[in-house]
């Protein structure tokens, strides 16, 4: 059962042949995450992993680790403050900041964080539903 | 450019391979996207699409039409308050809500909308940026 102040952390990087098969089934082609030669024109200089492929694994905790199955995601607030890279390891943070039992509900700051320099790259908050588990 | 109360529409489905394929980039395995046997036995009766894949949609928009080449994503809420089925159309609506022309931002109204019945299954709003469109 989720309680107050607990925390999760789970540890990812994207390869570029994955950011590049996201655009292909999400359609965002946006040559910034999957065009060298055009990122490198850009303030970003290489390419970018789409935000919301990072905010995707947020989505895969809460469905299959924590809290894991039977999580229904009813809200995601969502700040990109950095922008991500492929093949850099990256760490997304969970630490439980309400819990509404009888709601079954959670509220949830989430965090990806840039392993090497402890930089925050995208923060927000989730409300997850879970009847057996909160 | 972008102007206040500007409005876009894009529609969109999604196949149940596409949302295999969704499953597999981003690591969120969540059964309930997948498995057609373990939700038949949950309150939605068949695989959902992953909310973040529905989400993808504004990122797609954003980047590649409206207002397309340039745009960098800031923040994003989403609301989702109603399951999204695979086979099926959804509208991505975008309304403007505030240009600030001085920092080359809009505030934008995002939603995504069953066709067939017009209800609203994702809302919420961005911040975008983008110095030449905005």
């Amino acid at each position: 059962m989720l309680e107050v102040n607990q925390n999760y952390k789970h540890e990812f990087q994207f390869t570029q042949e994955e950011v590049n098969r996201f655009a292909e089934v999400t359609g965002d082609k946006n040559p910034v995450h999957t065009d060298a030669d055009y990122a490198s024109k850009t303030m970003f200089k290489r390419p970018i992993m789409h935000g919301m492929l990072s905010a995707s694994l947020f989505s895969k905790v809460f469905g299959t680790l924590f809290p894991g199955d039977g999580t229904i995601y009813l809200k995601q607030t969502l700040n990109f403050l950095k922008p991500m890279y492929v093949d850099t390891k990256y760490e997304a943070t969970f630490m439980v900041k309400e819990v509404m039992k009888d709601k079954h509900r959670a509220i949830v700051e989430t965090v990806i964080i840039h392993v090497e320099s402890g930089n925050i790259c995208t923060s927000g908050e989730a409300t997850i539903l879970n009847s057996e588990r909160i």
